[in-house]
């Protein structure tokens, strides 16, 4: 899989590159990210990439330009299997299904832009999706990119050792209700902590009981932490 | 103000803590950044900081004990004006009112857990608050701290140059409605890119039309992105 950035900061990433479940997988090959400056496609001599809003108001926009030359230059030709994600505030929600879909494709590219101003025509005519990563507002879309190469990269096959835990864990869907939940409390040694204990029946080996405990456990965590993702299930439930 | 990071991968943040308005800010000293290598609250040779889960299953999960004393070292005294948040996949969304929340307070501290595995009794016992960025899963709570130290540290005053950008833009609240609306689509010159024109009214000098123009922009475009934002007025709508 290959990502591109294009960003006013190239230096950003250093350290993010590096590390973790996505560094490994740069480091072995299975994914690839290219970061490219977008000063490199301004043609004035102040490398100029943003302006002021027509309309008036607060803060600069990023320009048309150099963004349409960045990405034709990156890909001469484009075609399905190469995505363009605009990342600002005004995008759809980035989610975990968003991620799934976003690892079919061979190439992504990623516009970070000052998050909230980038001209409306890149969104309106250079760029696949336009996405958010959440209700809140950022200084620029580099964070976003990085995020969203993270949850899609361990998406990579190879790249979290073992797939099976990509597949059982958070904003999965529960089998009887068929509604995302969360995945449930866990807890390792030591099995009691300054008073606190493990629930006795994950100590217990039976098998049958703790997959019970789990289930319940998650959904009771959901109700309280994400009430919204359950909404729909009381909902149905009024007759 | 002040944030502290708990993480396994100290060198992670370098790139990002230097570039940006967050950068700024901490060049001039607004913000301050403390970053913690969790290992050094291991107590073994090996700075074993996780273990397998209780009743089985995939992967590690962080353990308390490093995590509890890491935290009680950094501040031996915990009042109010300090907040200890653990990322995870588990936790509420973070969202902006989360972070007009969060910057009420003098201190921050995040872990950074392995995103999906973290013993639940640092939920209960350590952590003031647990925080989701999304419905999707990272490799990490590294990104998801790094985005809240973004989302936060431009609320803090004089970080952003201009305090008004970070008032009228997305995510506040439309006066009509009352709701949560997306910025406007906005442009910058040229006024004609490919054919593709910037839209009149913007280019003219009617303040009272370029108010009502982006107002429904505003409207039609969180219609088309974000319809769970909308969502509650159509339903109140219904008699």
């Amino acid at each position: 899989m290959i990502f591109h950035v294009v960003t006013i900061f190239p230096e950003f990433f250093g350290g993010i590159l590096r590390h973790g479940v996505v560094g490994k997988a740069i480091e072995s090959g299975v994914i690839t990210v290219h970061i490219h400056n977008l000063r490199d496609w301004t043609r004035d001599r102040h490398k100029t990439v943003d302006d002021r809003p027509f309309g008036g108001g607060e803060g600069m926009l990023l320009k048309c330009e150099p963004l349409f030359d960045a990405v034709e230059s990156i890909w001469p030709e484009r075609d399905e299997s190469k995505k363009v994600v605009l990342l600002s505030a005004q995008g759809g929600l980035f989610t975990q299904d968003t991620a799934r879909n976003l690892v079919q494709s061979k190439e992504v590219l990623f516009i970070c832009g000052r998050y909230e101003g980038v001209d409306e025509r890149v969104a309106q005519y250079l760029a696949d999706e336009e996405l958010s990563i959440g209700d809140f507002v950022l200084s620029g879309g580099e964070l976003a990119a990085a995020l969203i190469m993270d949850a899609v990269g361990r998406l990579v096959p190879g790249v979290v050792g073992n797939q099976a835990s990509t597949i059982q864990e958070s904003f999965r869907t529960d089998e009887e209700t068929g509604r995302k939940v969360l995945d449930c409390p866990q807890y390792t040694r030591p099995a009691e902590f300054r008073g606190w204990k493990v629930p006795e029946v994950l100590v217990g080996g039976n098998h049958a009981e703790i997959r019970k405990w789990r289930r319940m456990a998650a959904l009771e965590k959901t109700a309280r932490q994400r009430p919204d993702l359950l909404e729909e299930i009381s909902k149905e439930a009024v007759p």
